[in-house]
C-alpha cells in the first residue's frame, strides 16, 4: 500500500516541492510513496515546477483508509478533512506543534528551521540517498521562498547550508537571481481576482477556540496593492463571514522594504492591534515583520490566551 | 536559561535514563540542560542508576515559565500539570502522537522504534558527540527494559543495533546477563504495598473523552502474583474511583512465557473484553502480548472510537 505525501491545504511551494522531494526519497529507500496536493498551485509554485520539469502532484482531497506522510504543518485545520480516518505514518514540519494526533507510533522530523525542505535535505543525508539535480532545484527554491532569500527571521544556518549544498547539486550557483525571478512571478497581482489573491497563501488557526484566518502576499513592491486595497478589504470582510471566523488578517509583505502592512477585520479589533502594539488610529505597518509563523502567530496566540 | 529534560509522570527507566543522557548531549553541544523527573524511581530504574554510578535526577513537578525538553511521550496526562505555561523546546518519543502542543517552533525526534533511548543514540550520532561509558550503560539498560530484551513486538533493528553499539562503549559484552539481573529486580513484588505495584508503571490515556488508566507489571514468573491477585483487584477498583476513570487495567506480563494476564475494572467491561476478543467468562490471558503501546492501546482506542 502506497503512502501519500501531502502538504497543507492551499499549498505553498514548501508543501508541493516537499511532497515531491520526500516521496522520491521514500521510494529510494523502498517505501512506495506518491506525492499529492490539497489544492491549486500558486503562480510561484507553478513557476518552480515548470522551471525544473515536474508535473503538479496528484490533486486528492480524501484520505480515509490511506497512509499519509504530512509535510509543513501539524494542524487539523490545514490537513485533509478526513485525516482522523487516515493513518499518519510521519510528519516533516518546522512550525509549532499543533493539534494533529495519531493512533499508532510514527516518525516526526520537526525542527525549528526556516523551511520543511531544509529538514528533507537532512533526511536525504541521514539515509545517504543522492538528491537528483531537478529535485535539488525545487527543494532549493522552496527554501528560498520560505526564508524570503534568508531575510526572514525564521532563517537558520541550516537553511543557508542546505541552499548552498542544493545549489551545487542543481548546478545553479547564482541562486539569488533565480530567487528574484521567483519573487517577480509572486509579485504579479494585476489581473488576478482578489479572492484568489487573498487565498493564495492562507491558513486558518485555532486560537483559544477562535478561528483566525491569516493570509499573506509577499511582493517586491507593496505599492502594487495601492489600487486594489479597498477591494481586498471588502473581500476579507466577506471571507471572514463565510467561514464564521473571529478575525481575518491579510499581510501585505514588502520583501525589499522588509516589513508588512496588516489589513484586518475582527470581532475584536482592539485585541488584534494590541497584540502588535499598534495604536488605534495608526497605520498598520509593521516594520521588520516578514514571517507569519514567527512574528504574527505567536503574539496573536498570546493575545487570545491572555 | 537552562532547559529541563523530563520524562513522563510515574517515570520508567526510559524516562529517567533518557533525561540524563539527553541533558548530557545538550550540554555537550552548548545548550545548558538539567535532567529532572516527575516522580519516584522504580526499583528497576534505581538498580540501573546505582549500577552505573548516577544520582536520581532532580525531582521537580512545576515548570511554569521554564523551557522543557520532553522525553518518552506526547500526552498532556503524562506531562507536568502546568505544561501549558512552559515552553516546549523539543520532544524525543516513540509512541503515537498525543495531544501536547507548543506555542513556538520546536524540534521533535519521534520514531516508531522500541525505546526513546534508541532515538537519543541517533541524536548523539547526528551531533557527532561521544557517549561516555556510564551513559552508554544506562541508555543500553533503558532499551533492554523497553524492548524486554528484544522480545517485545515494538523492537526494531534500530534498537538492536543501538544496544550492540552501546554495549561496546559501556564495555558490557554480556548485556543479556545484565538484563536478566534487571528483570529479577523488577520481579520482586513481595513485601511491596499493592498501590505501589499498581502505580509502578502506570499511564492514563484519553480515549474518545474517557479516562483510561493502564498499569503494567513485567515479571519473570507470573505466579508471583497468585497470592495477591485479590488485593490487586481491590486496589485497582479503588484507584479507578479515585481518578474518575472509565476503565482501569493492570497488565501482569510474564516475559518468559511471553504473554500478559489482564485484570480490569470498567464501566463497560464488555467493550474492553471485545477489544481483545476475550469471551465473557474466559480467563484474561493474552498470549504473545508484551507491549502496552503496540498491543493494548491501539485495540482499546479502536474500541472506544467505534
Ligand atoms: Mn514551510
Ligand atoms: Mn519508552
Amino acid at each position: 500500500m502506497s503512502i501519500y505525501v501531502i502538504g497543507h491545504k492551499i499549498p505553498d511551494s514548501d508543501s508541493i516541492c516537499g511532497a515531491i522531494a520526500l516521496a522520491h526519497l521514500k521510494n529510494e529507500i523502498g517505501e512506495k510513496a506518491i506525492p499529492a496536493r490539497l489544492g491549486e498551485l500558486s503562480p510561484e509554485t507553478q513557476f518552480i515546477i515548470d522551471r525544473f520539469g515536474f508535473e503538479a502532484p496528484l490533486l486528492k482531497m480524501n484520505y480515509a483508509g490511506e497512509k499519509v506522510y504530512i509535510v509543513d504543518h501539524t494542524e487539523k485545520t490545514q490537513a485533509p478533512d478526513d485525516i482522523d480516518e487516515a493513518t499518519i505514518v510521519g510528519i516533516v514540519d518546522h512550525h509549532k506543534l499543533g493539534d494533529l494526533t495519531s493512533s499508532t507510533p510514527l516518525e516526526c522530523w520537526i525542527r525549528p528551521v526556516g523551511c520543511s525542505n531544509t529538514i528533507i535535505k537532512m533526511m536525504y543525508d541521514f539515509y545517504k540517498v543522492d538528491i537528483p539535480k531537478d529535485i535539488a532545484g525545487i527543494m532549493m527554491c522552496a527554501i528560498l521562498s520560505d526564508t524570503v532569500l534568508f531575510k526572514s527571521p525564521t532563517t537558520t544556518t541550516a537553511d543557508r547550508r542546505a541552499v548552498e549544498d542544493l545549489a551545487l547539486i542543481a548546478g545553479i550557483p547564482d541562486y539569488e537571481a533565480l530567487a528574484m525571478e521567483m519573487f517577480k512571478v509572486k509579485s504579479a497581482v494585476e489581473g488576478t481576482p482578489v479572492r484568489e489573491l487573498v487565498l493564495r497563501d492562507f491558513k486558518d488557526f485555532n486560537m483559544n477556540g477562535h478561528k483566525v484566518g491569516i493570509g499573506q502576499l509577499e511582493v517586491i513592491d507593496i505599492s502594487v496593492f495601492d489600487s486594489i486595497k479597498s477591494e481586498l478589504m471588502a473581500d476579507i470582510t466577506n471571507l471572514k463571514a463565510e467561514g464564521n471566523r473571529h478575525t481575518l488578517i491579510l499581510l501585505l509583505t514588502d520583501i525589499m522594504k522588509e516589513g508588512s502592512e496588516l489589513i484586518l477585520v475582527s470581532d475584536d479589533e482592539k485585541l488584534i492591534k494590541s497584540a502588535f502594539n499598534l495604536e488605534d488610529n495608526s497605520s498598520n505597518w509593521l516594520d521588520g515583520v516578514l514571517s507569519r509563523k514567527k512574528q504574527i502567530v505567536p503574539p496573536l496566540q498570546g493575545a487570545f490566551n491572555s
